[in-house]
């Protein structure tokens, strides 16, 4: 799985059958401590996640194991929102209430 | 799933007889505004997308979910035309009509 | 999928009996004008492609979606000769006769 | 499988509810001396691996072939603790214990 | 498939029980050449490759289509020991005996 930040959202009019009322966010990846680096990809949300949040992306296959992505079209899904990441003892980012 | 944009169309006469009939556009993936980045890659269109277009794109087994490429040696699918994209509350890309 | 271009081929004596038969052939991923970049890989050929012929690769699991890869384990399949390459509009490549 | 050593840990309470009871751990490639590179990624431990351990994940559909991970929504998965790493006939790393 | 040199060995006590008996080999990426090049990762040996040998990897979903490895969590595994590369027309490694 990646660290992930949300940055925004897509809206598509025009889409395969099986993803019609999914929320589809774009994030970007983060190292340990929460910062953004590279591109980013857009994933299914399945945790009610917003702008801001830091969360975990599973890919591939595997992102089709949650309920709701069950054979659907998509290559990776939000699973969790993180609430603290510890590195090496220290807590490195703590989410804000 | 990356946003991309689609640049260029492939032909071919020789080709698996599972792919005959199919659209096979060239993409290049972009960022979060819409700009493109990297190498082109080629996905199989199902959603009659037009040169020019944002699209999502589905890799790896999960681009086989779809009605059209199921059972397909396919690794790359267009499932959606990307209307706008909304990067921290302001809207970075409007699809022009 | 990937535009590749076939530079080589490999020679294996030892291998898995899934394996016997089949032309294992050295590609490396082209631009949309078909030119090389990148390091080599190796795909099945399941076209008759020959060196120097531009082609189109598939990967992953999708790689076994073809009769001749079904259940074989393989990573990279040559399932079509590319004939032309369209950019924006203008013919960018076109296979020789 | 990649070598990775184990950086620190997530917590999360909002998440998919077959991810409940899993230790999600952070970890970073390495290469074969042991020596870390590159941005973290995180990984399922079904070995009770801890802080500082090398090990090495599995990533993709196969991260879900241990009893603990079938089915789940994850894609990479620490399936075993490394004791040695030997390269070209000398150890180069020792886990100390 | 990737062309890969076998480099080295892991040691590993504490590992999914699925893993018991097998060779887990430390290998790097070559180039068509067989020169090495990029960061080291580790596959299952299956046709019993040395150290030094030039190997086809196959990773992914793939990896798991082999007799020894099937429903194992391996996402890469040795499928092949290379005789000899060619690249256009011309010999450019043969293994020696």
């Amino acid at each position: 799985m990646l660290i992930a930040k949300v940055i925004g959202t897509t809206v598509s009019t025009i889409k395969d059958e099986k993803l019609v009322g999914y929320k589809l966010l774009i994030v970007r990846q983060t190292d340990e401590l929460g910062q953004v680096f590279g591109k980013p990809f857009v994933a299914v949300d399945t945790v009610d996640a917003g702008i801001g949040d830091l969360v975990l992306t599973c890919s591939g296959s595997s992102a089709r194991q949650t309920e709701q992505t069950k054979d659907k079209p998509v290559d990776a899904v939000i699973m969790s929102i993180i609430d603290s990441l510890d590195v090496e003892g220290k807590t490195v980012f703590q989410k804000t209430a």
